[in-house]
């Protein structure tokens, strides 16, 4: 069993990187925070005997060799990059929970039969660059490294630009080594675990997602002498737009999620009507054909207000993140593991999209969730008890096992 | 008469400071650009022979001396700040037409009875400190100076920082000037004129300004595992109040004007339900009463949404300008100027809040406007005829004669 002592430890310690006043933590991807974060990381996987390895989008692969290191290792994966107003364990905790089980191998002088591997993903969470879960993508094929390079912030800075600031554009190839397993642990971001009182879920798989840039253009002009009727107001054209977008969550309810996480209208002035407004919107639905049903509404929603107020509107699809099954022998690796540690645990399909998304599909993947207080993540008051953490490093580490071999 | 293309080479020249690509122009108050501009108006007055004098709140008195100097002066007033994406015109044609007036005095050796003096508001736009006016505001003891000071952008800059910072923070106390008369030459910001195909408008009065922030909080979360029925969502909560802020231009058809120039969500992040929402609401209307009707349903609207699907809101009223009627002495000032010179005109109440509204209620003041291209203004594309820019300076001359006595 692991130490969970150490690794709450270093859990507090690496939240205070980025540490935010609230309590919750500032590591976006490729920021000065985040290259200390990853400073300290590989610290850390140094110090219990891994060899590190970074590639050009990023990703630190810190490997613990097995007794046959020509054979495919087993990956251990997820992310040190925050939101914002990110929490001290979305991503850190899947990242530091296989330092954790390095250690434990250590304490234990145990040699696996084949190599095991943490794996920390750049940029995870999209909140700077978008899409979410790049690097990974760029590991599994699905996003070729130029494209990933080309992604910008706001401030049009690129990813690839801000890479190579913090000294982390590295020389290896990305993809193209083999794993025989790979497990994400993670906290869950939703309700369902702390409601149903289990300490751990078994991932069988992550829902769909699709997020779009809406653009609405009308013309910028005085607030006080134009006419109502004269205007071509975007804002306007919202009360008509945004009511139906958000019904669509009812129509395909319970399991449509619709947000609209960022808007701004431009110039951003009181006294002018905006000449534009931008919105971004997500869709998330765990059934593909249903996800496409509501991709096909909100074009419709769009499409039918086009010139509508004189406002014209561009929708355009960013991203799509298919929903995923996972591997049934790493679910069931996870199971059995959960199942002799005697750790209360139900089945439950990720609201979040995950690296191990991407990872699935190259190799047999899986997840293993913890709850999170009121299922609050995305968010500085994000929270985990220290037995639940313990538990899933615990479950992490017996299915690793498994699949490494000692 | 005066020289026009003397005027016009002026406005083209200081559209260069602060101009966009676009053909705009982004002189936004108390930026570097803000002060160049300032620096030439300086440059240009004393060429003309003016003393120049700055209040401590950045007005610029640009003063031609009369007969008799010991009596009050006629002021010419306007502003040379910008919208973020402004134009040529908006209140630096007020500023340029006062110069050209100036230079048309010295060319025909004509010495007034009494003074008559430029003023350069600091601050009129209110893009970037709110609010709108506030230099004039404090020349009329509508503001004290602490509070105009105080004001702060969007960077947390304050307005009294920014005077100092480009230099304008003058030693001369505000207020306390008396004036005979004062006189504002403007464009029109709106489409009337020139849908009336009227080189001149009579301006007898401003519709009155009601300003507002609207806060709406929620509680920040994942966009993905978030059950919808659980979340604190204000920009679901928008869809229902966003509709009905509009309908209020309905119900009070056609003279009240409802604008929501800026919206934003924080974080602002694409897969983060926003904790919260802040919202700019400028209403209108020409009548003091149903201004009232209109503070006290959008109030009502707020307060009926309070607590409804978890976002609680806070609407903050930040700044009122009423209705104002102008001194019937300095409209038939206007109105014998252009009859005299037989420019076609007609009454108009102006949309737009201008400083002759705070200097209103110290001296008799009022308004001349000429008509812009389709009505169009907080916009790059603005723009106005050179004989309309020509017959209202000419009528802005006429008047000020009327009243400065030669
Ligand atoms: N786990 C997580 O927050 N991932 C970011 C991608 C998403 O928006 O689901
Ligand atoms: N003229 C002008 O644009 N004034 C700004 C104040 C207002 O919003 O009306």
């Amino acid at each position: 069993k692991v130490n969970g002592d150490r690794l709450w430890k270093r859990l507090m310690e690496m939240s205070k990187i980025g540490g935010t006043a609230k309590g919750g933590v500032c590591r976006v991807a490729l920021t000065d925070e985040d290259k200390q974060g990853r400073d300290l990381f590989i610290k850390w996987a140094k110090e219990t005997g891994c060899n590190i390895d970074i590639d050009k989008i990023g990703n630190i692969y810190a490997t613990r060799p097995g007794k046959d290191n020509s054979k495919p290792s087993i990956m251990i994966g997820s992310h040190l990059d925050s939101q914002p107003t990110g929490g001290k364990f979305d991503g850190v905790l899947g990242v530091l929970a296989g330092l954790e089980i390095m250690d434990t191998l250590n304490d234990l002088n145990i040699v696996t039969e084949i190599p095991v591997e943490i794996v920390s993903w750049t940029n995870e969470e999209g909140a700077r660059f978008s899409p979410a879960m790049i690097a990974s993508g760029v590991f599994s094929g699905d996003f070729s490294l130029d494209y990933a390079y080309e992604r910008t912030d706001k401030e049009g800075k690129t990813l690839g630009e801000e890479l190579e600031r913090i000294g982390y554009k590295g020389s290896m190839e990305v993809g193209n080594r083999p794993y025989k397993a790979t497990f994400e642990l993670h906290i869950e971001q939703g309700p369902i675990l702390e409601a149903k009182n289990k300490s751990v879920g078994i991932v069988t798989g992550v829902q769909g997602i699709r997020w779009y840039d809406l653009v609405l253009n009308g013309k910028e002009t005085h607030a006080g002498p134009s006419p109502m009727e004269y205007r071509k107001d975007p804002v306007k054209a919202l009360t008509e737009i945004l009511p139906q977008i958000y019904r669509l969550a009812e129509i395909y309810s319970p399991d449509a999620k619709v947000t609209v996480g960022y808007i701004d209208a431009i110039p951003g002035v009181r006294n002018t009507v905006p000449g534009s407004l931008t919105m971004a919107i997500d869709l998330r639905h765990p059934d593909e054909t249903v996800l496409s049903m509501l991709d096909k509404d909100l074009e419709h929603i769009i499409t039918s207000h086009d010139g509508k107020l004189g406002v014209t509107s561009t929708l355009k699809e960013i991203w799509y993140s298919p929903p995923v099954k996972f591997s049934k022998e790493c679910i069931d690796a996870v199971k059995n593991a959960a199942h002799d540690l005697k750790i209360p645990t139900m089945e439950i399909v990720s609201g979040a999209g995950h690296d191990a998304v991407y990872v699935s599909k190259v190799a047999p993947t899986s997840m293993i969730f913890i709850p999170c207080k009121e299922g609050l993540s995305h968010n500085e008051m994000e929270s985990a008890k220290k037995v639940d953490v313990i538990n899933g490093t615990n479950v992490l580490l017996n299915a690793v096992l498994q699949m490494a071999g000692i």
